[in-house]
């Protein structure tokens, strides 16, 4: 555990159209098995605290009802100055690094945190502060869109856990990141750069 | 079967890094059990021939001893004038267009084509002349290089044959192409849009 990555994408890594759409991914997600949800809610249930860039939670808001209870949700953004009125008080904006927001909300006791959206996931990270990564790749390939990967400064060597394919045709695979700049244990001692 | 693409990429989609190098490739498969190939000897039992661009070649080069013995291969390239003279008369030339190219293997009655490389594994994807697709993904972010897949006119939309997990973390998914525009069984008849 610690700070996740659990995301779905295209067979050519894309996490979303150009536009932001996830009509592929619906529609593939409509030729689901009736109540299979590929792990998510027993992921769910380990994680502390959501972190989601201002994209993703966009898209969240579209569908209606707020879908994460009363779990806290930090959206990061540095151009949102308020969150629509009607969710819920553990929704909070911010605008921190991803370290700092990281050793933040380990501090209040949140230590599984899961990581969401593009952007967001490849500052995490490029900074070192992801730990684990759990992929479901869609048969499809989209062409063009938002990819979910980024750059880096160096090659992030990673264990594979697990993997698993569904008969859907969705190939789950559940990887541990090497050498993160925080291990993932719970309140480990912080070891960034400039504090050595 | 078919056309068929069987390549490793790193879990953020890099075939090579952008100098075309495939480092990271083989210290992944350094670390590989003692005669494991991933199914590559029993891929290529029912290959008839080998399609792959000039960049692919020119790695195949570097490995010394040319790997493919008596299998046709055509290296596809619009610069390339001659090939290296100590190369099995089987390796020949060709500047095609990927439709042209297959229908030509076919009426020789190569069916089965093995197609490599970044650039001409994205031609004959756009022109639907994929059938079959293996991808062997390594567990490792590059950050940056050259991409398996590129632009397409529209989705393609894929069905998993099955996927496997291997000791070494490497993840292979097998995929069928649905609605190729040449259909896999040996000798189906053509129907490229013009043609209609």
């Amino acid at each position: 555990m610690g700070n996740i990555v659990y995301i779905a994408t295209s067979l050519d890594g894309y996490i979303a159209c150009k536009d932001g759409s996830i009509d592929w991914l619906n529609e593939a997600g409509d030729r689901s098995p009736e109540g299979e949800d590929y792990g998510y809610a027993h992921f769910m249930v380990d994680i502390d605290a959501l972190v989601m860039g201002r994209s993703t939670f966009e898209q969240v808001l579209t569908f209606g009802e707020w879908p994460y209870g009363s779990k806290p949700v930090v959206v990061l953004s540095s151009t949102l100055k308020n969150l629509p009125a009607h969710l819920p008080p553990t929704v909070s904006l911010s605008a921190e690094e991803p370290l700092r927001l990281v050793q933040r909300l380990s501090s209040a006791g949140f230590h599984h945190l899961y990581i969401d959206g593009g952007q967001t996931i490849q500052g995490f990270l490029a900074a070192g502060l992801i730990n684990e990564i759990t992929i479901t790749v869609i048969p499809v390939l989209l062409g063009s869109g938002r990819p979910l990967f980024g750059m880096l400064a160096s090659d992030v060597q990673l264990d594979l856990i697990c993997s698993r394919a569904f008969k859907s045709g969705f190939v789950q695979s559940h990887y541990r990141v090497l050498s993160p700049l925080i291990p993932s244990a719970a309140g480990a001692e912080y070891h960034p750069e400039g504090d050595r």
